[in-house]
């Protein structure tokens, strides 16, 4: 038997909610189970085993009518439970069920409870205060990506690599100088670093920009990344006019944001990765979400070839051990929450 | 070692006979071994394994040279029985032969027998009456599909799915209303259904437009499928005026055809599905066949997606059974007496 | 474990010498090992594992900046003898090495030793007079082929493949008829063919053009394949004016050459082809060289499909004896030498 490399007693973000919509389903492998979403008759999301216990046909190929997701193959209705409602001639209250998830839409994500339904708490999805917040905008995509979902903890934890994956937007030397600290704050493993005194990178020249702010000036700049079970990373960046409190200056004296990660398995070795920004300035503008997504979509596209590859070389050489260094300790640590987590679920 | 999921000693259709010219051979896999067809000098077919027993290229990528199969890599010239004919300044008596297999072609088609040399029985062929008559026109094609062939019968015997595959050309609520009927009469499977004072689809509107039939007017529609070992199907399908007889109207009042299905295993998870359609009606219009066979085309190629999509599914839960309710009573029966087959050959 | 199939104690060609420049790293599989090449700061060539000791990601990805190869992720400093040399903020001494190799560049080829470092012998190195003499132009390419590296051994020491996969250019019935002559000359294996008063085929005829050569009289032929341990194949090849002496005819009534071919096994059933021409007329002109390049090029091409499903025919069926017959002596004594460096090897 493989071993078990993610917790499932555990929400993870199966789909941004405009990827539902009321007449058609959606097929998405999660922890390695083929899933078909749907909304039902109130527009509330469904999510059940993409297999139509008639003839074994991915019920994804079908169509959703009157809240009830239709087998493209023979007509076989079926319902949220993931007990089949009605077929064309046919008693139907016989047949097997398949598998349904508790799913729950909020923040513009829809969640996923992949373990054991009995224990799904909606208390226990994560607070994203921006979300809800009139005073925020958000931005964001999806990436597939062929690697174990651990590298890009790894990555996000460790954010060095930007001066050499994203040497042309916002990497730069000063972020490997800079001292970086690692720590466990509850259930939160947290990394910062704070770069005093230094020129911008180009992704946030234009931020100070659109902020008002002298693009080319000396500034403050942070990253503060937050990992929390089962894979989520909040990471808030930002510079601000230096001098003035760096990640605690006045609003009119920064430009920051949250990057937004949450990093869903679809198998051990692929990954949806659900990437954005948020941010607490002109939310209003429509035309700057749709640039800052395109400017992260294509910064963060760089890490994918990154990924896969390294995935591949461990893939050859399973036995090597990897490096820990300092700059690895963020991802060193969320991987111990992680196993600790696996372990507790096997108990 | 893996089960056994096709009869061998029986006839395939291997290919059309127009696939198969006199100079150039034709490579193809049927039931797990890889064949090579080409025309002797009398034009006659052959079959030989695909493999030079001198290095081991395959010899579909020679040619034909007076009747004779050429290596197209050292000029081994191989014989319709399997045996070296020549090779340059060799002495080839002692060559290893090559497996060479009975074929014949007839109505058309080239039919191979994989199992028993010494059991092909040309007298086992089935009798295709419309191929050899003037009265009947023929066209269709042929595709190549990732799947069990068996999910290929089930498809052709459970006519329901038309109404959710096929909704804008063949399907139509009415087949799964109206009572299906299944038995044996002999060594097919015959499943009937037949559908009183309703309107025509698509694709049978443009049908009775052909035979100057009103096309919006009420008719009688019926579906007689035919099972014949080893995955033959026959389909008759057709229209009439409502009230004039349905399956026995007299020509002028009906509009109907044969469909015809032979499902050749290319492995035990791909085939070559020989798809036509014979008609009896407007035989010289060859404008006409080419029309039906786009449109027919086009309709089975509906069926592509959702058989490998189908396949895939049951790979990932080989231990599901599925349902098997009075629609499936055709595709189960057929299956029956496929493994029948099976077990009388291994005896 | 699976059979090794080449000796590692020798060396391959590993590159073209103008494959890696001073910038960028080039990645190549060599003997199932992923090596990342670069040059130094003296722009001596280096090679070492694909594998970046900090986390895995292959070092191909990155940079070389003065003479070191930069990990594109975070930046480890990599040195030519597989010992970081540098990260930033970080004290790199106890990093695990990677694996280095030997490596020579010599003429215009990068040579590799993938065996026993400590073994590695320059004095090994075959000795290529043509390539550093200023009476001999070269020119070649490099194909990446799907196939055991023994079949290309075969391929080229019984060239009567020529008739029938390069048919409209070196091809010729003559080839066949020939008698061959094969033997082990020292550490050689030596299949030569000579054709007299034949008219030669189109490659040749522009050959004696290049050479002011009447095209399309008689001419004398000829083919010696040499093979040296561990799968290089120099072949002499020319036509001369019938009766002139053919392979040691004056200058003056000859167009001879040597065709280059380096055969590097990236895994057990695929290769990095080097092939090429070595000529000793019309040296200094590049266009020709250019020409016969092309002409080469294309006519190499045609091996590929043949060898790549003569390998899947192989793989099919494993336990097949094929034929070895006279013309086949060439590859089955190579292939004894083959067999017994490697037994050496593992003495």
């Amino acid at each position: 038997m493989k071993e078990k490399i993610y917790p499932l007693n555990t929400w993870y973000v199966a789909c941004y909610s405009h990827e539902v919509n009321s007449d058609k389903p959606l097929a998405r492998t999660i922890c390695d189970v083929p899933l078909v979403f749907f909304r039902d008759s109130n527009k509330t999301v469904a999510a059940v085993e993409d297999f139509c216990p008639h003839r074994g046909a991915p019920l994804s190929l079908g169509y959703v009518e009157n809240g009830k997701l239709v087998c493209g193959y023979h007509g076989l209705v079926m319902g949220r439970e993931g007990k089949t409602d009605a077929m064309p001639k046919q008693r139907v209250d016989k047949f097997p069920c398949i598998k349904a998830f508790k799913v729950v839409e909020k923040y513009g994500f829809i969640w996923l409870w992949p373990g054991e339904q009995g224990l799904a708490d909606e208390d226990a999805l994560p607070n994203l205060f921006w979300a809800d917040s009139p005073d925020w905008a958000y931005g964001g995509g999806l990436y597939h990506i062929n690697c174990d979902y651990r590298l890009m903890v790894d990555n996000l934890m460790d954010l060095t690599h930007e001066t050499y994956v994203h040497s042309t937007s916002i990497g730069q030397s000063e972020i490997e100088e800079a001292p970086v600290n690692t720590k466990v704050e509850g259930a939160q493993v947290v990394t910062s670093r704070f770069m005093e005194n230094i020129v911008a990178p180009p992704f946030w020249q234009a931020a100070l920009e659109a902020n008002d702010l002298p693009k080319e000036g000396s500034v403050d700049r942070w990253q503060v990344c937050r990992f929390d079970l089962p894979s989520h990373i909040m990471i808030e960046v930002g510079v601000a006019v230096a001098g003035e409190g760096g990640i605690n200056a006045a609003p009119d004296k920064r430009a920051g944001s949250i990057v937004v990660d949450f990093i869903t398995p679809e198998s051990d070795q692929s990954i949806h990765y659900f990437w954005g920004m948020a941010r607490d300035f002109k939310v209003d503008d429509t035309a700057l979400t749709e640039q800052i997504k395109q400017q992260q979509g294509a910064v963060f596209a760089e890490d994918q070839e990154i990924l896969e590859e390294q995935q591949k070389n461990l893939n050859l050489y399973p036995d090597r051990q990897l490096l820990m260094l300092d700059i690895d300790s963020g991802g060193v640590m969320a991987r111990r929450m992680i196993t600790r987590a696996i372990k507790a679920e096997s108990r």
